[in-house]
């Protein structure tokens, strides 16, 4: 079995905000973060599967890069992640959140192969999800 | 001659956009740029100066840091340039301004020491700026 | 299933060393490691939980850092990691053994969330940790 | 249990070539990674065990070192991965075949030790790998 | 005066080979870089010039990445420097030789703002140019 | 004219401490840094020349990595510089000090062609000198 993982990047405004919650509540929960403000996310979209003896390929680096361009860095490069994506919408903008947003919207191009996703808000921060399914 | 620099690193939100330009010439000019978004800025403040013979140093970097602390870092981290910093106010927020703004608010304290600023948007685009009397 | 992490750096001097050998075989044992010497050590701290569903936090990364900051930071940084740490003494600081102290310090803080620790001597070698009960 | 990682780098030439298959269709298979190029490669290996409880170490950093310098490092760096190395002969030089071929250079030298290897052939493209015996 | 940057990363395959001298002369001078090998190579071109007051810019930074794309990228990324590149035959392509050709392709559609180029064949090895005319 | 460049990396033990000041002085100059600790050192070496043109070199990188090996690697790496290196001996180890002192060591290998180092502590506080002529 391989893992095969291909980088994006992209750069966005956003802000933690739960509607749920008060004002005050959400400065003493997400402090300095409930300001808006933005990142150079940096995503690493990893697909596993048995190597494919003719093309010596897990799946073609080349339709992933294409598919990570259409679907998330058309929607989201250059973007306010609170108001610009709709997939995103009424969700608290968490790499939480927005990584498992992603893996929805990856999900149905990539196939039942897609693994694992790691989204950087910095070098300081990231979050790795495998999906719905892991335990 | 040495020249000392110091790193800050910080996470904001801004967009490329002209008052004095129409909503079409700000999106033609700036591109995708022109919508709100952000970046992980990195700066490098730079000193030149001899080195004093008893302390070893230039400056000391503990008060570079501190100055790059109280005067930038409170202002700008987790913000929203296009609102939220008074000494951008009406600036259009390129990485051009935005370093020689930095510079006006850095220089009354580092004194003629200060002597290049780099202000990274991005791995991928970066500034450079000597002051105003550079030739 | 979600994994959130955070990124600690700091510098500190170690050698390789063991009391229970002898100086020639300390030497022949761990080379040029044998030498007092220091690095800039970068540690990734993961947390792996659900995500609560109104926060949309596993943990909160203010506390996390916060935690970071106080129970090793202040204890490491700038530090002899031979003589300056309580909880390093009478062990040979390779990254091994360094990093499952660091896991003993901050398991009753972060509580059984904790889930894995990467520790960084510098980019060429590093070492990952999952806890005493992982097989 | 720990694992215990260790960086080389390598610079290299390849093109992504099957000779089943015709030119047209490698063209249109592997685009522009038809034509031979190069990349700076980062390999990261990774032993898993028992830290030893005198010398504090899962395996000899050292030894790994010299092991990935006479069994990789001589073979491929400053090479052309078409034509210079034997065991990669008739094989089509996808990171996934690449790392699965330094995997059976490596093992007989490491031994059942030996855990993972992940190859990037840059920061936006890179392949994990454990083993022929991983599920 | 600012001096305002862009990088561009790209993948090619290069030796070290003079015709001018012997195979052996070859192998002595250049050792293992006379072998074909590759590179991830990263080119930093910085322009300098005063900010427009209007646009806040020195250059519009999306023109340079297009320039950048359709003068060097098209021509050089994916491609063996020894054959692919018409405005490279017949030179030794060390970084020195690669940047400056690079120069005077660039150089007609940069203007005289064209400042100065960094050439990055590793993190190890880079060269920096400032043109025909620097002293 | 062109910059060639080349990095080194190394490993050391140092503290910021002066001799001719008390203790207390020491602690309240130095802060932390007055403690014993380490760093991952990154050198870059530049030296500066014409072409030549047939080797298409300003001088042979090779040369250079030989010479830093010799002269600075085998003395400063895996190392206290406050103990190990007689050049550094009775100098407080601060960056501007030690790369004026990496100077002098250098300066007589690689001749006047040497024309720039820049020294990291860490990414975040590095030190260029141009030499003890430089205005």
């Amino acid at each position: 079995m391989f893992e095969l993982s291909r980088r994006l990047e992209f750069s966005a405004a956003h802000r933690l905000w739960c509607d749920r919650l008060s004002d005050d509540e959400n400065r003493r929960l997400y402090g300095p973060c409930a300001n808006l403000h933005g990142h150079n996310y940096v995503l690493d979209v990893t697909v596993r599967g048995d190597v494919d003896p003719v093309t010596g390929m897990v799946m073609d680096l080349n339709v992933i890069a294409q598919v990570l361009d259409e679907v998330l860095f058309r929607a989201i490069d250059h973007r306010n992640l609170e108001s610009d994506v709709p997939w995103l919408a009424g969700k608290v903008t968490t790499a939480e959140n927005v990584v498992a947003a992603m893996w929805e919207q990856l999900r149905p191009h990539l196939g039942p192969g897609l693994h694992r996703m790691r989204l950087y808000e910095s070098p300081q921060n990231f979050v790795d999800y495998s999906g719905p399914g892991a335990a």
